[in-house]
């Protein structure tokens, strides 16, 4: 069907598949010719200039398309999604065609000089700003609405004609980075360059994180273990940890900013311009002019948006929360329950029964975060948010605001309502270690079973015996289509969040928190690494300059932290018998060093840098060339007057 | 001895002086030769191409020139500073001669298109980049050296050979402007866009600050007068009046933010990129290459530096921290003295004695804020920081710490140590009054007395009985020259912030305080009026696009009120006596709402948005316009291969 190639600087006579069109099955002749036909289209006539293969599968369905793109194309793409790469004199700059010769590795020869992750993320780019020209529907569909301006692909996936679009795996890549990353037991740092050149800078920035924040709490586990070991009940030697741990919290979360700093500058995106954000896919509304762009396209009231998120999200949300206290109440009769049981039949099984009520609670909290999670996915959804930042920012705060509660407002009843600090620190325990064996086996371990029984069958069914290696293209496309989407680090931070907080709250109370919070971080480095790999598809790299709303997420739990462990430190015996004479004086004692802690927080989140001072000299240096690049355009032009 | 002037498009017929050039006296002819030349000269030369006339006076001394351009070096100019002015469709854009005919109210004949503040702040910047090429000093004076890129202006200033640079008065423009401003008595908005044209957008911004946070502080201090007058003691009444101003400071703060984009996008410099900034004039070290810019220029060791702010300037502050406290103590003493003559000899006279030592103690506060002033600038200075704005924040922070302790140290002790309403309300009360009268004595009132005499004494010496309309050109330079200089916005904003902490600080034990900072503040704004227009010499506009620290320190201020608010409604009698059993419910409960107060703070300063949608809208509207330009010209360049 698509016989004429579109060529930029010469015929690619080895056309390199980088990623993959899934339509629907029995999509119309003339839709698929008219796609095709705009997908290899010169830019002048409004087309992506791409390469476009289909894919002939055995029962001879044609409905898979590889698409690639010659080697100068994706110079010029890389030049229009604005890549920063490193420069002969090891300079970060924006790559432009014309300046190429100067950047380090550039040969014209070499195709290696964008990696397979950057040409898929420019091909994402360039179908995706794929726009309707003066068509009035998706020709076959009468019912898939277009208007000048509008992404093809968008409309194509709203309304079911594209299934799916994703990025093939590089095999040989591939089996490299599994061997450097987890496939040979070692002490070091994961290869997060190779996982940027492979999964792109959020993915590899999540991996950066985990890893930083392991080694983080390294200290605090370290300090921990004493406590358990030598059983140690002083108080004074417990405001030594608290106090230590609050401070350590702030420096580690203001040094991780450093470090993304010195890592996306190395990898160019600190550099990188934003580019304008276009709606979110699933935004609809009726035709107007957007009066920021002054384009056609769906407008929708920001009042109607207002009403429905503060008159239905908002009660639905305060509902959930409800809910989660309630079943919080439950908990604690069955722990009521429990306790009266071993009373009356003291034996080694009743002891054991003591910690059942908070394993059950622990799996119904994950189960119950779980269910809220697609509830608010929903339900932000139907807010109809029209950009996907604006819809994330509203999905992040609902879902961090009902995990904070479900699963820790037990934890804050225990501790400031029953000021029982042994129940807490079995709770504590129990929640903690539980919800990471549930969370390490839903995650990863449960998902790469269930692929690999697939592919098994897969396999067999294909009637080859062949390794992953020798796989025909055909055959891994059709293995990786089948294969889970991977659908971004929320899920990844959303967890390390809810452990820094069983860490972080009550660590005065139970110091060997962190000890558990290594060993998970340890093996979840590890499961999740097989997850990327193995599990899911591979996703687009995305292009980021840092953690972004998690950054903020976690500085408030920390804040948080200094009240709680303030309240628990007062609340203890042995600093109780300080103050023998006056309870006052121990609240005024407690409440002024909280707020100079608090103070000293603060003092140290401005004091501290955002960024090493090389990288601001770095950025001053390019400031200042952008400058004196503007000053001696002006200055050329006035002579000439 | 200028003889030949410079044109760029034809003889300026009537060449407009916009700035005055003070030589020493005696400076050698062959540095003026030089000076005037490479004022004169071509652009391409390295020249800055101005126009220059020297003054001749009655005593035939030559020290003072006149600088003026023309009108096409003018719009050059405003291009080169980087100038944002309206356009025909009332969108504000970055002036560029090419451009030009699409701004409003541009005509190549209209010389009014800039107004003669813009004019004279470009000759400044002009001036101030007119850099040594290849001189290795100042000719005639050796020990003046120069070396490549060196501002010449910046080395005459510190050689001492030229005495100062200041832009001329329009007499007739300032007529206009003092009777809008306060020539007449009416009721109504100072004309900031006027002020702004004239003193320029620093100056401007300061005045519609104060002019804000007068209208804020009104239903403060409208809610305020009742308390006075019915003596209200309740203390319900003043939770009551305590939350609302803590929760209203926040909101003051925070709207300002948003009429602070609103006043500068309409003035362009919300938009205007920021200049790099070079070093600052009395910045010395060694000749060295800054890694930056790759310029020669001083360098001076940043852990130089580091040792003396911390072995010099820290310990000295500490130093006068506790001097400051010593003096306190002092007052102490001399209340108690007052207290028991007062008991000994009850009289009128006896019952005013006890009003004297507060008294006192604000002059001494007052004296010793301006002498720390002194010793704060010349430590500063004696640091050697080599940007203006880290100066100046270093500046700011030494004197706001040394203020604030200063200034609120009796008020915190008499609170929170002496526990004793009644004098902490008098205290309040003189120390507010005293201050605000001496500020606007010493500020406004004097100076003006002086240059009122001055400018008479003048007058007589030359016998002329013309006024201030007909001066002549050479008299009015003269006059001019000998007022004193307005050193900047720093004193004002200063006076304003302590005054914030007066009133906010312990609102609920004095809601007069309010009141008497609203009538401050109108009077403060015509003698402020009165000091721009009458007493100083006019001032070089300054682009701003916010109050930069000082939105911060109000901020910080905010914060500290919520507590010390919070601890003193805790002490009243009448909530101490809603817990009668038990003082530790009393301070729980205290905690609590203050900690609720600042989450909601901190909750409402991340919820409002600091741009105005529109601005947000037009702001978008610019960045997506100059994102479409960059990707048409990517595209332009593709096509072309």
């Amino acid at each position: 069907m698509v016989e004429s190639w579109s060529f930029l600087d010469t015929v690619e006579s080895n056309f390199r598949p980088l990623v993959v069109i899934e339509l629907a099955k029995g999509t119309k002749e003339e839709t698929i010719e008219w796609f095709t036909k705009r997908i290899v289209d010169k830019k002048a006539n409004g087309g992506a200039q791409l390469l476009i293969k289909p894919l002939v599968m055995e029962n001879g369905v044609e409905n898979i398309y590889l698409v690639g793109a010659s080697h100068l194309r994706l110079l010029l793409g890389a030049e229009t999604v604005g890549l920063v790469k490193e420069c002969s004199d090891n300079s970060m700059r924006t790559f432009t065609y014309s300046s190429r010769k100067t950047f380090k590795d550039f040969a014209d020869d070499n195709h290696n000089f964008l990696t397979m992750a950057e040409c898929q993320y420019i091909i994402k780019h360039e179908l995706e700003n794929l726009r309707a020209k003066n068509e009035k529907m998706i020709p076959g569909y009468p019912q898939a609405k277009l208007y000048p301006g509008k992404s093809i692909v968008r409309r194509l996936l709203t309304s079911g004609i594209l299934v799916q679009i994703f990025p093939l795996h590089d095999r040989e890549e591939l089996k490299k980075l599994r061997h450097n990353w987890y496939g040979r037991v070692k002490v070091g740092y994961q290869p997060l360059d190779d996982i940027r050149c492979y999964f792109g800078e959020t993915i590899a920035l999540y991996f950066g994180f985990l890893e930083y924040f392991t080694f983080a709490l390294i200290p605090m586990a370290v300090i921990g273990i004493p406590y358990y070991v030598f059983a140690w009940e002083d108080y004074d030697k417990y405001v030594m940890f608290a106090t230590f741990n609050l401070l350590w919290s702030t420096v580690i979360l203001e040094v991780w900013k450093r470090i993304c700093a010195i890592l996306t500058y190395r990898w160019g995106t600190l550099l990188m311009k934003r580019q304008f954000e276009e709606p979110r896919p699933g935004f609809h509304g009726v035709l107007g002019v957007n009066p920021v762009t002054g384009r056609e396209e769906p407008v929708y009231s920001s009042l109607k948006r207002q009403l429905r998120i503060y008159l239905v999200s908002l009660p639905f949300v305060c509902l959930c929360l409800y809910f989660s206290l309630y079943v919080m109440m439950i908990y604690f009769d069955l722990e009521q329950w429990a306790l009266d049981y071993h009373k009356d039949n003291e034996s080694n099984f009743s002891s054991l029964m003591l910690y059942v009520p908070s394993i059950i609670y622990a799996v119904v909290i994950e189960v119950m975060n779980r269910i809220y999670r697609y509830a608010a996915e929903f339900l932000t959804s139907w807010e109809n948010h029209r950009l996907e930042s604006s819809y994330q920012n509203h999905l992040i705060l609902k879902v961090l605001v009902f995990n904070f509660l479900n699963c820790f407002a037990s934890l804050f009843y225990i501790a400031f309502v029953l000021f029982d600090m042994k129940l807490l620190r079995q709770s504590l325990a129990t929640l903690l270690i539980t919800s990471q064996i549930l969370n390490q086996f839903a995650e990863s371990l449960l998902p790469y079973w269930l692929q690999k029984r697939y592919n098994r069958r897969m396999k067999k069914r294909m009637c080859s015996q062949k390794t992953d290696r020798d796989l025909s293209i055909a055959e891994q496309v059709n293995m990786e289509k089948e294969m889970g989407t991977y659908l971004g680090t929320f899920d990844d931070y959303l967890e390390l969040f809810l452990q820094f907080g069983y860490v972080s709250l009550f660590s005065c109370v139970y110091p060997l928190a962190a000890v558990f919070a290594v060993l998970n971080n340890i093996t979840e480095i590890y499961s999740d690494a097989l997850k990327m790999c193995r599990v899911y598809k591979r996703p687009f790299a995305e292009p980021t300059a840092n953690i972004g709303v998690w950054q903020l997420a976690f500085e408030t739990m920390s804040v948080i932290s200094v009240v709680t462990n303030c309240i628990l430190i007062g609340m203890s015996p042995q600093v109780d018998a300080l103050f023998p004479d006056s309870k006052m004086d121990l609240v005024l004692t407690v409440a002024l060093v909280e707020h100079l802690l608090l103070a000293i927080k603060f003092i140290m989140a401005f004091v501290i840098p955002d960024k090493p001072r090389d990288i601001q000299m770095k950025l001053a240096k390019l400031e200042f060339e952008s400058l004196e690049a503007l000053k001696q355009q002006v200055r050329a032009f006035q002579m000439q007057l």
